[in-house]
């Protein structure tokens, strides 16, 4: 009951916070706490109405696996962002007909185009608190490795109580172990591309203006939810139905202007907002300069493969572009946190803190001790982080990580369902198998060898205290001969069935001991890895254990820390729903102001006919001739994206944004550069987020695309 | 006659364009014309003062060559950018003492360091209209090559008159030989490093904020004028006197404020304002790309000779930097260019040209038939341009220039002395035997080899009516075969001597038979080649002959039609002194607004630590702690950089920025991206000269660098 209560004043510290405008990531079950705080900013909703998932607003909000979307008509129509349904897009493409540049409009549901099988629409049925199932009974004495088992038993048998055919559970994490909730989601596996605009509007600005404001970007794009004729959740059939949602979002057309209310629910993904001074210095010293290092490295060799080979160039393609735009984060991040001095801020609070800790009653004050203990547990984590880092490289080369899989399956199916390691148990294997299959669409042989044998040299630079024996005995003398190395690698690549598909497959449905005695060289090579693999994985999970018992006292202290300086408390993001609420407003810096609106103008003068400033003619054409119909706003201009102060990060893509009446006036897409390392330190004065303006939506729909039979089902007649 | 009365004519346009701000890059003679103008938007001095170049303001202006300054004390102090004076401040670094990184302060006369031996300073005396001398008497039916011929000797016969030892005299041409002045500078020739601010402030923000605004760059340094003990010019002697000028400016210590008058006076480099629709189209369909190419291929060409060799990468950091700037550049270009829609701007205002013409009185609707012929010689450069521009490219190799100099020079000292060509006469050769003497400085012989087998690979692809007859002999087969390509280049480098210096001197000294019957195979090679470079120079001097007579017609078409438009009608930048005036203020684009200031706030929030943001500790400190003293604006804050619609370009790096009295209230330094362009088009809505706030300079000296001796000798008491 003591977590429970703890997570009540919790809770109660965000009512006192309403100076702090607008940081804050809430779950609904938070709102009403916050009532006062949003009938301030405008909100004309009863803030428990949006406490109900299944309710009005919350309702129509669901996650579609990495962004967010909604329903938009009773039809099971969702909107969500263009890069969103980019894989829906780029799977119905074809060498003729690009989706990705003509765009694509179904004017029927015949029309419809099926998606990517693995597409998923998931709606929140239910999110519960089961902390007390999870940790409510754990002995505070328990070593790392017996809670951490502990709770992955516990979550198992919560998840598999809870899951059915067409249901997904999962629990999340809150507060580093401080609460866990059980998420009840129904399963949607049949969801159709309804309309993309063309590329040069639904990616207007490509890289150069991502992260970036002014922006001008047409970031939308129409999805349909299907299920079977009897409502359960199918796979793609000719014959399935529409999805009939409880409720979807009703369309503000109006829009809104500068100063007006506006709120964002979505699934933010991850942030670290109450992390250590020293794990933000890690992050500054070592991950991020680390990740840009191996990135860049990794790059440089996949270029240089593709620059030989056109067909390498598209299989790298995807992975590039995402190598590319985390690099453009990291180093938004790192200059985010140095222009923040974030280490020596955060050192100053934690200062602060264990100052204020020991002021506090004997049990509070005792909170130090944990933190202290919690160190520990990082001085330990960081005591291995360059081979553990270097194992997460290992799993991105399609010889690694496809013979990890199949071995790893095998040997957990030998065990009862709620013992296999979560990621190996029957209800994950349809998800490796579909990876096995996929592996040649994203990977190269000879590039996949080149990467393994760069990882591998960086492997035998690591200190002795860090290698993993039987890598150092499959190594044998090519630990100190490059040449070697290379042979090495190569004869591995040479030896496996693995790089071939129906291989793959084969060997993902044999059992251990064929594994074992297989003598293909990547099963080999796993064979003899293994144990040890599995004893670095024991070591890491008994440190997570620790850490599991250790983070949540230490934000035990900063909550109730935070709520006597009256600053919001809400859980670092996690994956799961949280609403954000503001206004639309833009930003100053010295020498410049941003301001909250773009308008069809800066497209035109954005425009230069090449990509990604390549606007079609025809918008082209009618921007230039202002013919903005009932879509300008009241200075008879025509808005494209704006601006406010909500606290979203990845995930939030394709969000809705939502009026003080819970009316979709947007959707959430990116947020501004200063937004990047909002991550770890949210700066009122300068964390933006940016959303499509939902009258450039309509307009585009309207005037442009001719997506009639869209505005008409969404109850947008004009 | 008639050309006087045109250029009469062209100043009167400029009198009724008042609407036009701001743009117009004027002569100094021209503003009287102007003077409505002028006074409207506040000048509070006698336009005619301005027209004294000996005067108080105009006598203060000097060009550095490639940049402006200015006097700032009677003791011939010289203010003007950091990146200025960055040779001077190289010159003077050691591995102890890196000048660039530390700053530099001589507390005394007697600390000032002798700047780099090529540094000058040049004081305009007179500039005067010769276009009688020039063209006056020319039979217009003259050949083209008599013509450049004429109009070659006329400029060499005046600058020799005009010439004496300290005095510099030039010919400039002024809208494409519509008119020809001269112009007599003093030519001052022991320049002095006075005082440079630390790197990191005066060149904060670095390649990141180049051409960017907001920015924050401390971008001034002083310099001293030196002359012998009887006044006369003499090179660096330890008991030469400081310059005593004949003005110099007046420090407003108040600076500006949003709206305010503001001018600024320098020597602009060149713009393309007046340019046909097709040379524009050339510019973004071949020169910019072309150049593009060929710069990332030389700039990965010397990256990775830099990788091995660090003596390599020092040798080249200038040219890199260099090439990377221009990189930016001509990237801005095309990107300014493609968002005006450039061509179909110049095609439609070049069809109302044509249109006006055909309404006009016989005489100047004739007109268009020169502009027909322009654009036929305007054909017969492209058709060579891919072999004229390699030979530029040929010419940035040590071993091609140091063997074309050497012998091009002893060819025409054969010659009376104004028959010889310019660039290689009597004054010329002084700066001649510089470049060969420090050839090595900037130059590696195995990169250089690189670098011509590169540039000669482009040259085997020109089409045959490009190529040239004795470099394809010199080539014989190796035209076809790369590997015997590289053998011949390797053959060249390996049996010349002139990678040498006192070889190269030596050969610099001989006589063309000495040279033509050299064993040395660099001057073989340019031995062979030169009967054919020189054909095609006089090609060149032929077509240019003929587009001396020829654009001076459009341009006179032109001046008439924008007169009758009240367009501002003044010469394209051509190194020569201009003044250019307007107010200090921003600009806006969809969704940001660019306000006129920035301030130390925004030093502050842009310093990581990191260069080019490493701000140095005592003046974050007093940043942080908001130490203005006497140099705050009325707001409180700190004034650092300030924008204004000022029309600049490259070479007026340095100029002194006057308030409405013609005192110094800032330097410019930089244009906002926007204005890349805007050498081919000036939008008065974006384009932006950015400026150092003179309360920013002397913040610096006066409470971070203590140079309380210069805030003295400038009369600037606090």
């Amino acid at each position: 009951m003591y977590m429970q209560r703890l997570l009540v004043t919790a809770l109660a510290a965000g009512f006192a916070a309403a100076v702090q405008a607008d940081e804050g990531m809430w779950q609904p079950a938070q709102l009403p706490s916050i009532a006062a705080q949003l009938t301030a900013r405008g909100l004309q909703l009863d803030p428990a109405q949006l406490t109900d998932l299944t309710g009005p607003t919350m309702g129509a909000v669901v996650s579609i696996g990495g962004c967010t979307a909604s329903f938009v008509s009773p039809e099971g129509l969702v909107v969500t962002n263009h890069h969103c349904a980019y894989g829906a897009i780029q799977y119905n493409s074809t060498a003729d007909n690009n989706l990705i540049r003509n765009g694509f409009l179904a004017r029927s549901q015949a029309e419809e185009l099926p998606g990517d099988p693995n597409q998923r629409v998931y709606v929140t049925d239910e999110i519960r608190d089961i902390t007390r199932e999870i940790t409510g009974k754990l002995d505070p004495k328990l070593g790392g490795l017996e809670r951490y088992q502990a709770i992955d038993k516990a979550q198992k048998q919560a998840v598999a109580k809870c899951e059915k055919p067409g249901v997904k559970c999962e629990v999340y994490t809150f507060h580093g172990g401080y609460s866990f909730q059980l998420v009840r989601q129904r399963e949607i596996k049949d969801v159709r591309l309804v309309y993309a605009p063309p590329g040069a509007i639904g990616k207007f600005g490509g890289d150069v203006d991502n992260w970036m404001w002014p922006r001008h970007t047409g970031d939308f794009s129409f999805l349909r939810a299907y299920v079977g004729k009897d409502g359960s959740s199918k796979p793609y059939a000719k014959d399935n139905v529409p999805f009939k949602p409880r409720h979807f979002l009703p369309v503000n057309a109006e829009g809104l202007k500068a100063g007006d209310f506006v709120m964002v629910a979505g699934y933010p993904g991850r942030t670290n907002r109450y992390r250590l001074a020293e794990e933000v210095g890690d992050a500054i010293q070592w991950q991020y300069p680390t990740n840009i290092r191996w990135y860049t490295e990794i790059l440089e060799l996949i270029n240089a493969a593709g620059a030989k080979d056109p067909a390498v160039a598209v299989k790298y393609a995807s992975s590039v572009a995402s190598f590319n735009n985390y690099l453009k984060n990291f180093r938004g991040q790192l200059e985010g946190l140095a222009k923040a001095r974030a280490v020596s801020y955060k050192r100053g609070k934690e200062e602060a803190l264990l100052q204020w800790l020991g002021r506090q009653d004997a049990a509070t004050a005792a909170l130090a001790g944990d933190i202290a203990a919690l160190r520990g547990v990082l001085a330990q984590q960081r005591s291995v982080r360059e081979r553990d880092l270097l194992l997460t490289y290992f799993q991105r080369t399609g010889l690694f990580s496809a013979s990890y899989n199949i071995y790893r399956t095998a040997l957990e199916r030998g065990k009862p369902e709620l013992q296999r390691e979560a990621g190996f148990q029957t209800r994950d294997e349809a998800k490796l198998e579909g990876s096995l299959r996929q592996l040649e669409r994203r990977m190269d042989p000879a590039v996949d060898q080149r990467l393994l044998t760069h990882f591998l040299r960086g492997y035998v630079k690591l200190p002795a205290g860090q290698r993993i024996a039987a890598l150092d005995t499959w190594l044998g003398a090519a630990a100190d001969d490059d040449a070697a190395l290379q042979q090495k690698v190569a004869a591995l690549y040479a030896g496996t069935s693995l790089m071939d598909v129906q291989q793959r497959l084969k060997w993902f449905g044999a059992k251990q001991a064929e594994i074992e005695a297989a003598q293909d060289t990547g099963l080999k090579f796993m064979v003899a890895l293994m144990p040890d693999l599995l004893a670095i994985e024991k070591a890491r999970k008994q440190r997570t254990g620790d850490e599991l018992r250790l983070r949540p006292r230490y934000m035990q202290a900063m909550i109730a820390y935070n709520q006597s300086l009256n600053q919001p408390v809400y859980p670092d993001a996690n994956s799961s729903l949280r609403v954000t609420f503001g206004q639309v407003q833009g930003f100053r810096k010295d020498g410049v102001e941003f301001t909250p609106f773009t308008t069809g103008d800066g497209i035109v003068a954005k425009t230069t006919g090449e990509d990604p400033f390549d606007t079609p003619e025809k918008e082209y054409q009618a921007l230039v001739a202002r013919d903005y119909g009932s879509y300008a706003d009241a200075r008879g201009a025509l808005p494209v994206n704006f601006l406010a102060d909500l606290d979203i990060t990845g995930g939030n893509s394709g969000s809705p944004a939502l009026d003080a009446k819970g009316r979709l006036v947007g959707l959430a897409f990116d947020g501004n550069w200063d937004s990047v390392s909002a991550d770890w330190i949210f700066d009122t004065g300068l964390t933006r987020s940016i959303q499509v303006d939902v009258r450039y939506m309509l307009w585009i729909m309207d005037k442009i695309d001719g997506a009639q039979n869209l505005l008409k089902e969404m109850g947008v007649a004009r």
